[in-house]
C-alpha cells in the first residue's frame, strides 16, 4: 500500500546475513493438503491437555482475573518457578535456588537471551554439527563466529571439539542438546557429559544444554544432565513446556547461577517485559493439580508406539543403503545416505513427485552449504496411517535411486 | 548452591552497561503495603475483560484446543492480523496489506525487533527526553548511540532535533510517542509530525512510531499517526493490546512495509517463535465478538474520571511551585519542580517519610545523570482515595519543601 517510490532499506549486518534458505522452497510443499510431512517439529495434537486447560483458565479467569491479565514480574509466576525448581531437583540431580530460575517465552528465548548475555559480535560459539536450527539462526543473529563439531554416536566427537577449541581464539558458549538432540535423535553418553564439562573447566567456557525432549524419553535409562555435574556454575540449563504441555502456550525456563540469571532477566525486561501470565499459570496449575507423570507416561507411550511403527516399516521399506538412528526419545529419526548420495535431489524428488516431505540435513548445519547426506523424519505429528504411506513410498524412491 | 568457588562471569557489553538503577531504590518502596503508588504504570484492574476472557478461553480450549495449544507461524494469527489492519485503516487513516503486519509478544518486543533490524552497534537513535524507560534499555542492549531531544508541550523540539541530527554521523532512527507521551502525557502536534516526517524525508530515516496509549483518549480530538502521513514507507507503527486488553497476555503488533516486517518476523523467529496463540485469540474474539468500542469507552471513562481526579487534587494541595501536564489520554501525569530544586531529593523523602511513591524523571532520561526536576505521576493504577490522599500528602511536603 506504499508508494511506487520504493525505499531501500539499509538494515543491519544482524539481520542482513539471515536469509530466507532454499530448504524453504522444499518445506513450502508441507502446505499442501495431499503431502504426507515427515518435516515438522510439532507434538502430537493428542498429546495437550485441551480439557485440563480449559479447566485451569476457566477457574482463574472466574475467580481472580487480574492475577491473570495484570503486569507481572520479569522472573516469571513464582509458583511456577517454584514447581520447576523442585521438579529439577528431583529428577535432573541438580538443586537450583529459586534465584537461579526464570521463567521464558519457551526455549527458543532461553537460548536466545544466553547468547545475548555472554557473546560479542564476533565472540566464537561452538555448536554440535548438525544442530537445531532455530537455536543456530538465533546465535548467527548476534553476529557470533558459530563453529561446528561433528557427533558420534554417543554425540559430540570430543577429538574434533579439542581441536576446534584449541583452533579459535575465545570460545566464550558451547552449545549442546544432550537428550534426543534435533535433528538426529542421539544422546550423549554420561562420559561425554562429563568429558565435555572437564574441557570447559580446562578452556573456562560455558556450557548451553537445551533439553526440550528430556522428559520423553521412552526406552533406555536417565542420562543425568551435564548442570548436574556442574561445581563452579558454568552450565546454563533450558528447559520447555513445549513438548510436555503445549508449545503455543510458549513457556520455558532457564537455569543457572544467579548472577547469569539476573542478566538474562534485564534482556528478557527490554525483550518481552514477562512471558505471559496465563500459560504460566496453566503449566504450574497443571503440574500440581493434576496427575502430571500420568499425562508424561501418555505421551511416551504415543511416542514410543510412533517412533516404534516409523523404524518398522523404515526397515521393512528403505533400501538397504540407507542408515537411521534409532532414538530412545524425541521426535526426530535421523536417517544417512550413502555417502556421495545428492541427498537435496532426493528430498526434492520425495516432495515435488512423491508427496512426502523429508527436512534436508544441510538445513541443521552451520551454513547450509556444508555438505550433508542426511535427513530428518519426524515421527510425532504424521497418523499412524501417515507414517505407514510415507515409509512405503520414500522406501520406492529410496530403492530407484540406491538400489 | 554453587560451589563457593564463585565464576567471575565476562558477560557481553550489551549487558555490561545495563545496571540496577538507583531509582530502583525508590521504586523497591512500592511494594511495601502502606505505600500509596503513583510510580506504577498498570493498567487500572477495573478495566480488564475478565468474564469476556473466560468465555472465550473456555470456548476454544472445549471446541479446538489444538488451535490455541499447537505451534502457530511467527507472523501471528491471522484473523488478528486481519483484524489488525482493518482498525488500522477504520482508524488510523492508513491501509497495510495483511503481510504488512506481524503480531508481537507485546509493543515492547515491537521496538526491540525494529531497533535489532536496523542498528548495528554504534549507530545513532535519536529519541525524545524524557521516553520510556523500557524503550530505552532496549535499545541500549544493542549498544546504540542513544540521542536525546528535549520535550515542547506539543511535543519534541523541532529545532533541537535537526540540530541533533547534524550532529551525529548516521541517524538511522528516530523513536516517538506522539500520542500521550510515556512519561509527560504530551501529545504531538499534527504540525509537529508532518515537520517531523519532512524531516526524515529530508535526512533519510526511520520513524519508530510507538502508540501503546493512542485508543485512551479521553478528550480533546484525535490527531493523525506519523504513520498515515508515510507516502515511502519509512515508519513503523507499533500498537499494543496490553492498555485496552490487557497486560498479561503480551500481544501486540507491528505495522511496516513488508521488506521491514519480513526482517522482523526472522528476528522474532529467532526470539521467541511466535506470540502466544491463546493471547492472539483473546484479543481477536473479543474485538469481534464483543462490544469492543463500548469497552474502549468504559476505560476513557474510568481514566477520564482518574485523571480530572488527580488534577484537581494537584490543583488544591500542591505548592504553586509545582507544575504539572494536564494530558488528554494515557496514564500519566508529568509533574515539574522549581529550577534547581533536588527533586531525588524531593522523590526520596516522599516515598521514605510520607509513604507516597511517584518515579523520579531521571529514570526516563538516557543517562540517570542527566539532570532532571520532573517526576511522573500515574493515575490508572490507584484506587480513587488513594489519589486524594496521596496528592495531599505529597501537596504538604511540596509546601514545606518549596513554599
Amino acid at each position: 500500500m506504499f508508494n511506487a517510490v520504493c525505499m531501500n532499506y539499509s538494515f543491519s549486518n544482524k539481520v542482513s546475513g539471515l536469509q530466507a534458505s532454499a530448504i524453504r522452497e522444499i518445506l513450502k510443499f508441507t502446505a499442501f493438503p495431499d503431502v504426507i510431512s515427515f518435516a515438522a517439529g510439532n507434538p502430537s495434537p493428542e498429546a495437550f491437555p485441551g480439557k485440563e486447560t480449559a479447566e485451569i483458565t476457566a477457574k482463574i479467569l472466574s475467580e481472580n482475573p487480574a492475577a491473570a491479565l495484570q503486569y507481572s514480574i520479569t522472573e516469571g509466576y513464582s509458583p511456577l518457578r517454584g514447581t520447576v525448581k523442585k521438579r529439577l531437583i528431583s529428577q535432573n540431580c541438580f538443586s537450583p535456588d529459586i534465584d537461579e530460575v526464570i521463567i521464558v517465552s519457551g526455549g527458543q528465548q532461553g537460548n536466545e537471551l544466553s547468547c545475548k548475555v555472554f557473546l560479542n559480535e564476533g565472540d566464537t560459539l561452538i555448536c554440535e554439527a548438525p544442530s537445531f536450527i532455530g537455536s543456530l539462526n538465533s546465535f548467527k543473529s548476534y553476529n557470533v563466529n558459530l563453529c561446528g563439531v561433528g557427533l558420534e554416536d554417543d554425540g559430540i566427537n570430543l577429538n574434533a571439539l579439542e581441536d576446534t577449541i584449541k583452533a579459535n581464539p575465545v570460545p566464550k558458549v558451547l552449545y549442546v542438546i544432550p537428550n534426543f538432540q534435533n535433528p538426529t535423535g542421539k544422546c550423549m553418553s554420561l562420559e561425554k557429559r562429563k568429558a565435555v564439562y572437564e574441557l570447559a573447566v580446562k578452556y573456562n567456557f560455558i556450557i548451553l544444554e537445551d533439553n526440550p525432549y528430556g522428559e520423553i524419553r521412552f526406552s533406555g535409562e536417565h542420562i543425568p544432565s551435564i548442570k548436574s555435574l556442574d561445581t563452579e556454575g558454568r552450565v546454563i540449563y533450558v528447559g520447555s513446556f513445549s513438548k510436555v504441555i503445549a508449545p503455543g502456550i510458549r513457556v520455558g525456563f532457564v537455569s543457572a547461577p544467579k548472577d547469569i540469571i539476573q542478566k538474562i532477566v534485564v534482556c528478557k525486561q527490554v525483550s518481552d517485559v514477562h512471558t505471559n501470565v496465563l500459560g504460566q499459570i496453566i503449566c504450574y496449575e497443571f503440574m500440581n493439580n493434576y496427575n502430571f507423570e500420568a499425562h508424561l507416561e501418555k505421551i511416551r507411550t504415543i511416542y514410543r508406539k510412533k517412533c516404534s511403527l516409523m523404524l518398522s516399516e523404515i526397515d521393512r521399506n528403505f533400501s538397504g543403503k540407507i542408515s537411521v538412528t534409532r532414538p530412545q526419545g524425541g521426535l526426530f529419526i535421523w536417517a544417512s545416505l550413502p555417502e556421495n548420495a545428492d541427498m537435496m535431489n532426493f528430498c526434492r524428488i520425495a516432495v515435488e513427485e512423491y508427496k512426502v516431505a523429508v527436512v534436508p540435513g544441510s538445513a541443521f548445519m552451520i551454513s547450509e552449504k556444508d555438505k550433508s547426506s542426511c535427513f530428518r523424519m519426524n515421527f510425532s505429528t504424521p497418523s499412524d496411517e501417515q507414517i505407514v504411506k510415507g515409509c512405503e513410498i520414500l522406501g520406492r524412491l529410496s530403492k530407484e535411486m540406491f538400489g
